[in-house]
């Protein structure tokens, strides 16, 4: 992100990307990161019913806390397919640990694109040794950029300090675009950090991180059956180890919440046909999950999404969707605000200048305001609009 | 629908519509069903915190079992209006009164269009005169054309059947396309009947026949702030008298059901930029409400709705979306047949013939269905796609 690629890079991390022909065309397709120590790991998965076959195996071997390496694919989720898909995945993995020469149990797995497509192991494993061989310390972005799909940009962000008297890095890597909805609001994250620290702590820092960060996104309100976050510490910083309820933990989330939120709203910003950037906050609420309950139902509405697109400022279609969401709260209580402009209380419209929303509307980034009058409790979502290049891409993607 | 005009009426119900200048140009956009005697009244209306003005006179009228007539506008919700809101539509409700000379209790008010636009109080008063003059016995056209706001035709239903010894005669008109979702999923529908029924079984049969038919189905999942159906029985038909728990209610109800059924269905079919008409149907539910959420979740997802307007056969989305519904299911003894193709089952894709599956995707009309395996309720939402004139039509509505 605007940062020389030379820079791009985590003590003890390589990685590498590369084409093996899972897509049609020329472009990069199987990823590649790996640590030369195994690392602490903490991983986020998603809640859907149908699970992709990586997400199963990741979920049971990230349990004992120690990875090396993640292996990740493009152009084939690798879910809804069963017990095969479950076997091709290993497969991938013993080719895998073989090259590497690390235990099985340590290795990761990822892939995205199209569900209930058969992998193309053969095409993977004839392309482990090229993709291991190619391993080096600058390769993270080649490595984002196969995990690429609809993505227009990749999405890398990093951090560097002071934490435990030593300098550490944390490198994030993120694979969004679409099915993009909170309960893991991403296809692929991947993090990496040199830093000590122990399994406990970085587990807990992990889930607060992607609950304040990738939990309040939404592209198009549908959750992926491949979601996954995971997180790696190696360790070689060397710094004074971080452990849970020490104030340097404390550093240690506030660099790693930087680094998911600049990848969260790059998700959102490069969200598939996203024309807009929009915020919706929700406060006054009675809990934190009706503040969030509400914003939703605002975000994931098309009438308002397609009505920011147009750059209609039809400011009631906002408040149709807060007051279809099955919140609790009067309506004589309840406020509107669009980019700073009040234009409803008291359950009556504002004064509405309509060319200067209209102006507001016209912006690349627009803050919507919901004041519930019930409550302290707030959330905020970061959402896009709704266009004509979504549903473009959406109406042919498989074929 | 393919009716001769001279044949929509109603014994005893007068109708009309016409332009009053809510509307830019020469479209209809005001009308009157009356009836030249006090009918029984029912009627159902929209859970949205913000009710429009109408939707709240209008609850507070029916409780009294009584109405006469219904003034509808197009071109202006009156929601969102707040006191004023509330006073401009007591004011007509005083104007047609008086033109009537009726109780302005058995007055019924409706109004679509924009949310949060002052009512044009004056045009519609000053139309008031020549609206009552027009009445006419063949006007339910005219009356259901004044309307539509961007509903491609118009949408009414009629049945004539023996009922409790005597003809009688069930006509619905129906204005739908955007905005549609159960809680009453379709802005206004009114229902008239010449049938003699006790008030207590007309609201009986009403709310029954309305949760089967208009509360099945989606267009894109917003819910507004002036859905409203109500139904006038004026009894004129001099049948045996409808009571509770009578089996000629059955057959009254059947009559309903039907008439509500077509208008839903043609409120799908002319959902806003629909190409496709999509059942989808979840079996083997351990209860109706886990049948619904798992039915809308897969009705309400973007990607599966983009992807029946590209005829593009990615069943995997229907799949993701079965998987992030929440509801509880063993993927393993679920299974996904689409247009009678089973596309997924036993946790395994089928053998499919994609090119037949193509096909299948390429029809006006997609059947899918779910089998849950887990235990015996079931449900089926009515949808369309989502496509370019949706967002066309969206983004560019207000202004």
């Amino acid at each position: 992100m605007g940062k020389e690629k030379t820079k791009i890079n985590v003590p003890g991390f390589l990685a590498n990307g590369i084409s093996v022909g899972i897509k049609e065309g020329p472009q990069k397709d199987l990823a590649l990161i790996y640590s030369s120590v195994p690392a602490k790991v903490a991983a986020v998965f998603t809640k859907n019913t149908f699970k992709s076959a990586p997400v199963i195996i990741d979920a049971e071997r990230v349990k004992k806390g120690l990875a090396q390496a993640i292996i990740t694919n493009s152009g084939c989720a690798n879910a809804a397919t069963g017990k095969e898909g479950y076997q091709d995945a290993m497969t991938v993995s013993a080719a895998l640990s073989k090259q590497l020469k690390i235990k099985e149990e340590l290795i990761l797995l990822g892939s995205t694109g199209v569900i209930g497509k058969k992998l193309p192991v053969k095409k993977i494993e004839g392309g482990i040794g090229k993709l291991v061989k190619g391993l080096n310390e600058f390769g993270i972005e080649d490595a984002e950029e196969a995990m690429m799909t609809t993505d227009k940009y990749p999405k890398i962000a990093i951090r560097r300090g002071i934490v435990g008297a030593k300098d550490i890095t944390i490198c994030g890597i993120a694979k969004g675009a679409g099915m993009i909805e909170p309960n893991m609001a991403t296809l692929l994250t991947y993090v990496m950090t040199d830093a000590l620290i122990d399994v406990k702590a970085l587990n807990t820092v992990f889930h607060q991180a992607i609950d304040s960060t990738f939990n309040t996104i939404s592209v198009d309100g549908c959750m992926s059956t491949n979601d996954t976050a995971i997180i790696m510490a190696n360790g070689l910083a060397g710094n004074n180890p971080l452990e849970r309820a020490q104030a340097r933990l404390q550093r240690f989330r506030d660099m790693l919440t930087d680094v998911l939120t600049e990848l969260s709203l790059a998700v959102v910003k490069d969200g598939e046909g996203a024309t807009k950037f929009i915020s919706i906050t929700v406060d006054g609420a009675k809990s934190r999950s009706d503040a969030k309950k509400a914003a939703y139902s605002i975000a994931n509405s098309n009438l308002v999404k397609t009505a920011f697109f147009g750059e209609d400022p039809n400011w009631g279609r906002i408040l149709a969707a807060l007051g279809s969401s099955g919140v609790p709260f009067e309506k004589e209580k309840a406020s509107i605000t669009i980019g700073g402009m009040l234009v409803f209380s008291q359950d009556t419209p504002a004064a509405i200048q309509l060319n200067k929303l209209q102006g507001i509307y016209q912006k690349d980034r627009i803050d919507v305001h919901v004041q519930l009058g019930n409550g302290d409790k707030s959330y905020c979502v970061y959402t896009s609009d709704l266009s004509y290049d979504y549903v473009k891409i959406n109406a042919d993607y498989s074929t």
